[in-house]
């Protein structure tokens, strides 16, 4: 064992594997080498079996694996509290429409995803599903940034600012898979946007793309009652069925409007569904019936959607709400616990993005995507259950450090990599260029 | 115009008054004098017309007045997370009544309003409203920390800790009114619990001393479905106005269970509403139905309520909680903006608490509490619109400074008098008491 900055021991006062749901390991060390887990035993253990290696003392600290944000549009950030209580179609058309047709470009991707990878690293976000326009953007600042991303190409059967028509969305995405699929810790995927803006054709096209590449299919599905009054009667959800594309690599969006007969479909079928409880309440769209589609069988994750509808990409706050409105909603106060939460913000995203066997909780084997919770903070004391903890008390700024595959990217709060001078000049410029815009 | 500590200038960044509601002052100045907000003016012309204060360089900031919590039992902050995901009946009668019963005396409720002080004023709130068992230990710890507080006096028909029976909490609730009745920052009030655990007797000697005296009256009401099945088949609420209680003296709490005729009785007798989202959700209590209140003329604040049911005291979290619920709720985007759900946590909270007329929002002559938020962090960039940012990107971290009264208790993210050394240990005392009841 060779002294290396990519191996080395993380002392932790409560080491939270999240599998097995619910454990607490009280002073334990996590093992790195190489960027994988190696080990997982007492303090004393891991010092006196890797003698060489350098000790990070966390020891007022929960250490856990990363958070997995399911479902977002990282560019977006730029568009934060940009346009807040307005109606959708208000929104849309008066305010992010004409921003997207102005300015979205490369650049504009490239740095709004920078900005969103920023405050996603300091919140403890270690992974993201992200679609969104230029996709070739959104993944250089993925792979510049060193972060974790299942990066899907949108398709719409309307021009865009990255693609003329359906056909050429799904044509440039096919490039992007073939340029991505073997990148390690960037996964291409396609995003269908949704059953209304996509054809009958699109979707048959795509399904067999994803049949014969094994491609993920990112999908915003029933997110509104309005979207189920279709011109044949037929509910989108089973158009997306009859088309074949429920299947395990199926991640549906927001699902607020499901039958007991759809839930029976989606659990049939191994269909994942990415819960974002708060858009969903500040676009008024309804409720996700998580509790029922978990004990159906039905594998939900969480993400926090573009920062223009949450407005934050805060992932601990995300599953506090996802738990909290389950409660709310069932007037059951059993209903999702804590661990549960937790377990729906990490394993179960990297379930939904099929690659468990990689992250999503901390396993020997794994690799070493890890985050630290400063736990001696008042607002987190005493802690009697440091999941609760976590789960109910903290927020994104209790994050101290962040690994990403080995690599330190946060520390004691700092961001250790990104160039913090030249991105807020950045967002300073497109701050401006959207006021322009919008006067 | 003399330099002293009390008197100086806050140059921000985005001056928010609340009053008007919406405004933010672009590079304005607070001018405060012995205490008082004296002037609000462009940072130029406050430097040339009190050129001897000293200046508070916020230029990354915005300013506002402090929150107000309307509700909370801060002493209670020693059980956050002790018992969580439990049925309400069985985290009483298993959880929370064991510690009340063999824990809860005077120096666990100082050391408890203790910890909830410093988590309050590092957050961003400046008052609040309390209610709990040993009010005067309670006001106690208020007093020590110079911080602005509602104490009420518990009121229930059984033995506590506190009190033998219904009359000796009542008398005693007297005793503590004439202590503390010219405090000028310690408000006294009476709490009687709620109407299943206070008599018909207890209301009416409550109704007869507030009305005597002026004294608010602080009751949790229809918090649940369950409290509205009573043995005489009475809603509580119109037992409550029988006993002649309905007026703007009285501060009702959650409140998720209202017919449009309570409403219009509400809104009658200027009654006021305490609510309480995230402990509603927790509990699975029910919804209050803000929006309709709000339009019906009722003055609608917001609480968290103690910490063991939620599980921290962040109003910004809070006040985010109230207009994201009231959008889900009602299917309306455009219920409760960004605007209005900061008017709930700061200007409708002192008109809950009487006390309107001296803080809640920044107007010349007012007392100043004021607050300063730092948006300089990525997850609050760029900034657009920055009430959006503080209502639905902060949260209670992004609190950098906090004066109470005039005088700075929190300086760059620092506690300036409270002895935390002191607080660790005996918060640190207390988890172990508690956890050695709960073995």
């Amino acid at each position: 064992m060779h002294a290396n900055k990519n191996s080395f021991i993380i002392d932790a006062k409560w080491l939270i594997p999240v599998v097995p749901e619910g454990t607490v390991l009280e002073d334990s060390s996590l093992v790195i080498s190489n960027n994988l887990i190696i080990d997982i035993c007492p303090h004393q253990q891991a010092h006196d079996n890797y003698p060489h290696l350098a000790i990070e003392d966390l020891t007022q600290h929960a250490v856990m694996p990363g958070l997995i944000n399911t479902h977002g549009h990282a560019a977006m950030t730029l568009l934060r509290g940009y346009a807040d209580d307005k109606a959708l179609m208000e929104w849309l058309e008066n305010y992010i429409w004409p921003i997207e047709s102005t300015l979205v470009s490369y650049d504009f991707v490239y740095d709004g995803t920078l900005l969103a990878i920023a405050e996603m690293i300091s919140s403890g976000t270690t992974c993201t599903a992200d679609s969104y326009f230029f996709p070739d953007a959104v993944a250089a600042a993925f792979h510049d940034q060193k972060f974790r991303a299942q990066v899907a190409c949108p398709v719409v059967q309307f021009p865009t600012n990255w693609a003329n028509d359906e056909e050429e969305h799904i044509s440039k995405a096919m490039l992007f898979y073939e340029r991505y699929k073997q990148h390690p810790h960037i996964y291409p995927a396609i995003a269908p946007h949704a059953p209304y803006s996509v054809s009958d054709r699109g979707f048959e096209e795509i399904a067999k793309h994803s049949k014969a590449h094994n491609i993920p299919v990112h999908l915003h599905l029933h997110e509104t009652v309005g979207e189920l009054q279709t011109e044949t009667g037929q509910r989108p959800l089973q158009r997306i069925y009859d088309h074949g594309l429920f299947n395990s690599l199926l991640q549906t969006v927001h699902m607020t409007q499901l039958n007991d007969a759809e839930i029976q479909l989606l659990a049939a079928n191994q269909v994942h569904v990415a819960h974002c409880p708060d858009s969903n309440l500040k676009l008024a769209s309804g409720f996700c019936p998580v509790d029922k589609l978990r004990h159906k069988g039905v594998n939900v994750a969480v993400g926090t959607d573009g920062a223009a509808s949450n407005n934050n990409l805060d992932m601990l706050a995300e599953i506090r709400s996802a738990t909290l409105l389950s409660k709310g909603v069932t007037l059951d106060p059993t209903s999702i616990s804590a661990a549960q939460a937790l377990s729906m913000g990490t394993i179960n995203g990297a379930k939904l993005l099929g690659i468990e066997d990689q992250v999503g909780s901390l396993e020997i084997g794994k690799q070493a995507d890890v985050i630290a919770i400063d736990m001696s903070s008042f607002e987190l004391q005493p802690v009697h259950n440091p999941i609760s903890q976590i789960v109910y008390s903290a927020n994104g700024n209790h994050v101290s450090d962040v690994w990403i595959n080995g690599q330190q990217l946060l520390k004691h709060r700092k961001l250790t990599q990104l160039d913090t001078t030249a991105l807020t000049d950045k967002v300073n410029m497109w701050r401006q260029s959207i006021r322009q815009i919008s006067t």
